[in-house]
Parts: structure tokens; sequence; C-alpha cells
């Protein structure tokens, strides 16, 4: 053993779904989306302490959202929240968690969680997730968690795998979103998993991949190693961090690197990504509605998804199908089926 | 001539229809309603300027009141704003403020206005207010304004005239809300002319139609008549008001009186009772919406009212004939058809 277990959880995304309850001053992640009373965030953090002590949980998210950090884990330490100063994507993120807890444990692993997904069965996330570091740390793997993917879903994307029988498998390709056949291709071959983004691996394992892959960034990150995990820390990284290259950890390692290893795990996952996705994730009443609200009166409405803000009453009438969200600067009243329309309007309303 | 003409504008009515929009802490008559920049009871002031001087302007409201007054009518002195301590119906209102105006006055003469109805034409509705004033100060007639039908309205009273070839024709009687066979039949008659309730009378006449008619309400309010248009009034008033009895000037003293005249009158007008005619009265995009928004993007939306708060965008799509109404506490979208069943659904909310 000896190897100290982190948690990585990234939480800088802007949030450009969801949209009206979900904006870049307060993105998704730190939304009570679901209507149970804690934010996505929450939910993941105390998901992390399943996996880890709580010292060993850290949050990467940008500057700007720091108070919103503290305000969702009062209980973090300051040291356990990384700042970015600047927005670059995942494979900076994944970089800079590494450095530093390569300052604070020269022999650690550390998983990446999104903070803005779902995991309906914990129980056998936490089971995956330790195997996965097991494996990891034994074989120096980058090791992914793959989802057996239920549809041709356009909008994720997939991992292809080696077809030995056994439970841990090689990771043959990553793929970009397919189109719909191409997606309906990899879903009657049953070797590719939806990719969820969870990786797991030792941090001497990815330090040694960006060495390798994507030597820019280290050299921006990791010209002055001494700096990390002292004071001087933020004010480094507000130097060097916006100097890196913007790009995702799958394109700039897990498509290049030959170490990267595959646990299939039905976790009840989703990214959350759409209303729709949302919808079919919450609680229903009698007539199949997800509503958020504290006071309503709803007559022939059905399908719907119905949020308005804490103490607003809702008073429907002859309604199907739809989203109808309100919030503070917007109300949104659209078909659930058109959602994908919804972004490009906001765009040229703004 | 030498008798001044004042204008009295009832404004304490609690507005419990156009939920959500208005409530009993802001009704009606205190909203820009209609989308035009003024609420109704600014509109209603303005249009009083028409008929008389500033000076000679007196809103009635409810004490609770008094500031959303203020608010919309900044120019008003204090004394030309009387506050009742209780909800006690229109008459003792209207001998209220024919008391008040008898002891600034001995000789004048007022007509009253609702603060929450629209008129149209506003020029018709200055000659015929003039008009009335000649009639009424000549002939110490109780003159009121009738409009022409024109649909079997149930949601009006009736003022049934003598059918002589006169502009002002006396009344025979008033008739409450009549059922639609009746209210059918009074159309075809055509010698039945819409209650909208504006009145028109010299003080002297009016203060004797409430002691030979209703003596209770002047009993109180006339107890010590040395108190009014002195820094006694309101105390006087906290004091006497509340003990008469809750009563409408048509059921006290119009059903009653013999030198009742109505001036039939053209002057478009509506009191904007239902969402349905506030629809009808306003201005409509291209595709028959009423919308008071800042910014909105519609698709497939038809008929509708929509109505959010400034600067709120509202996105929307794929709905016909409905009242979508935003407001802080709460949020209706409802067909218009149905919409006699919202003060019903509120109640049982609330």
């Amino acid at each position: 053993m000896g190897i100290k277990r982190y948690v990585v959880i990234m939480a800088g995304g802007v949030g450009s779904r969801f949209w009206p309850s979900s904006t870049e001053e307060k993105p998704k992640q730190f939304l009570d989306i679901l209507g149970v009373g804690k934010s996505l965030l929450r939910i993941t953090y105390e998901r992390a302490l399943k996996i880890t002590s709580s010292g060993n949980v850290i949050v990467i998210t940008n500057k700007v959202y720091y108070a919103l950090v503290k305000q969702e884990i009062p209980e973090l330490e300051d040291e356990n929240i990384l700042c970015e100063p600047s927005r670059n994507n995942t494979a900076p993120s994944v970089a800079y968690a590494a450095l530093h807890i390569q300052a604070r444990d020269k022999d650690a692993s550390f998983v990446v969680l999104s903070s803005d997904h779902i995991i309906l069965f914990e129980d056998k996330f936490t089971t995956a997730i330790n195997q996965a570091f097991d494996f990891a740390e034994k074989y120096n793997a980058l090791m992914t968690l793959g989802i057996q993917p239920s549809r041709p879903d356009t909008g994720y994307g997939y991992i292809e795998l080696d077809d030995q029988n056994v439970d841990i498998k090689k990771v043959i390709s990553f793929k970009e979103k397919p189109k719909l056949d191409i997606a309906a291709k990899y879903l009657d071959l049953g070797n590719y998993m939806w990719n969820a983004g969870i990786f797991i691996w030792k941090v001497e394992c990815i330090l040694e991949a960006f060495e390798l892959y994507t030597e820019d960034i280290l050299n921006h990150l990791n010209s002055n190693p001494s700096k990390y995990y002292t004071s001087l820390e933020q004010e480094y990284i507000d130097e060097v961090y916006p100097l890196t290259q913007k790009i995702s950890v799958d394109y700039a390692i897990m498509e290049k690197a030959t170490n990267v290893y595959c646990l299939p795990a039905d976790i009840g996952w989703s990214d959350l990504g759409t209303w729709a996705s949302l919808y079919s994730f919450s609680e229903k009443d009698m007539n199949n509605n997800v509503v958020h609200s504290d006071s309503n009166f709803l007559q022939d409405v059905k399908g719907c998804i119905i949020k308005v803000k804490e103490g607003k009453k809702a008073i429907i009438k002859g309604l199907n199908n739809c989203i109808v969200i309100d919030e503070d600067h917007a109300l949104l009243i659209y078909p659930i089926e058109n959602e994908q329309e919804i972004k490009e309007v906001v765009r040229k309303l703004s």
C-alpha cells in the first residue's frame, strides 16, 4: 500500500446547457438541479468521501467560482481548492492537480471526477473506483471507467475496447462523438463504452504521460516545481497557467498513450447534458411531470419539467412535454423535444 | 357659473382579478397593465386634468395605498388624497368625498371615476363629462354615463333608460349583472346601457340623496362636519369611517333616487375586468400576441398574453391562446378561455 488516494473534482465548467437555470455566473455544478436539496458539486463531494478522506479531496475550479465552492463545501480546506486563472480545457487542469498532489505526496494516485454528473449506483461506483485504483497502481496504467451504452447516443465520446474476457480491458482507441449510424454500429459491436471522463492513475504515471505526449503543458506548469504546496503556488499558477495549451486530457493524453485501460462499470451514470436527461433521472409525479416548486396547481399538464423559484407558486393548465424554467433573468417555456435549439436561441438573444 | 368642478378618482380597490400581476399589496390600478409605461391610476389622473385643474383632482383610496398613490402621482398635494381606514364599499367613499369637497367649496360638483378602467376616446369622454356636468348643475340631477353595449355581457350592471328622443335620458331602473338570456334581451331592446360607475353631481345634490336614502352613513361621517378640510380630518375619519354601512353607491342611492339621468356615451370604455378584455384592448404583434417583455424569442406562439418582469428574457415555443404572467410570487400559464377558473385556483392555493 502506502499509496495515498486522492479525488480531484473538476468544477470549472461554465455550464452552457441548462439555461436559464445554469449561467456562467453560477453554472450547473453549483445548482440543486435535481431538486434534492444539494448541489451537484455537493453530491459529488459526498460521493468522494466514500473513496478517500476529506483531506484528500481536491476541487479544481476557475478562480471566479472559489466563493461558490466554499459555499457548497464550507468544510473544505483552502489548500484543497485549486484555482485556475483561465479556462484552458481539461489537460492543464489535470496536470496542475497532478503537480500539486505530487508536492504533497510523491507516491500518490488520484481519480478525476466531474462535478456536474450524476451516478445513481454509488456502491457499484465505489467498488469500481477501488478496483481501478488497484489496477492503476499495480500496473502503472492510465485507467478510465467505461459506461455500457444503453442507446446510440451521439452526444458522448466512445472508448473502443480490446475484446478480452477480463474485467479490465485494454483500450484500443478513443472515438469522438459519432454520427447516429456509427453510434448504432458501436452499440451492435458491444465493445464500445461511453467515455464518462472518469480517470484513475498514479501521479507519477500521468505526469510521465504529459512529458511524453504534450510536453508544452509541463514546460509551463512545471517550470518551477518548488512553488507547489507553498504560499506562492497561486501567484505562480496565475503567471504560468494561462500560457498552457488549451486542450482536453482525452485528446492530449488518452488518445495517444499506450498504457490505457478501461473498467466497464454499470454505475447509473449521466452527464446530465440535457433537460431530457435530467427529466429521465428525476422523480416524476403521477402525470409524469418533474416539478420543483413549493406550491403549485397543475391541470392537464403531462410530461413536463417545471421549475420555479423557492416560495413561488406555479399555476399551469394545458401543457404537455414542455420545459418550464423560471429564473430571475429569464422564463423558458419550450418543448422538450426541441431543447437542442435553446442554446442557439439564447446565443442570438444575448 | 361659479360652480367648481372636481374629479374624484376611486383608487381603493383590491384588484382580486389579474392575479398574479395584481395583488392586494399592489392592485391593478397601480400597475402598468397595458404596458404603455404608465399605471392605470396615472392614466386616469392625466385624463382628469382634461376636465379640471390639478388642485381639484381628489384621489380617494385605502390608507395602505397612500404611498402607491404618491408614487404614481407625486405632484398630487396631500390634501387631495383622502385615506379610508377600512374597506366599506363605494357609498361611504362617495359620501366622504362629498363632505370633504363641501368643506372646501360649498358650491361644487364632482365626477366619480374608477382608477382602473380604460377609456379609449378621451375627447368624446371629456365632451360627455362636461355635458353631464352642465345638466347636473342646471337640473340638480344625479348623472351617470351609460355605455352602449356591444355584446350581451353578463359581467356588467345595466341601466334601463326612458325612451325619449333626447341626449340625456331619465333612468327607469338599475339592473344587477344579468343572466345571458336577459342580457341578450337588453341588447335587443336598445334602451339598456352598461353601468360604468361614472357619476356626476353637485355636492349638495348627492348629500341630499344620502340624507334621503341612507341616513346611516351621514350620521357617522357628518357627526362633526367642522373636522373636514382641517388637520383633524384624518383622525376623525379614522374614528367614524369604519362605522358606516358597507354598501355600494349604486345600491344605496342610484337605485332609489328619482332624479337620476343618464348620458349614453361612446367613449371606448372597459373595466378591464378580465385578461381577455386586457387582450382585446392591447396592441398585438403579427401573431396576435400581446407581449410585455424587453427581450423575447417566440416561435409558434399565437394569441397569447405574455408578461415578464423588466429586463427578463422570455423564450417560448409552441403555445396558443394562453396567458403567461410571471411575477415574483407566481408563474401563471393558463388558457385564456379558462381564465374565470384562475381566481378559484388562487383562492385554494392561498
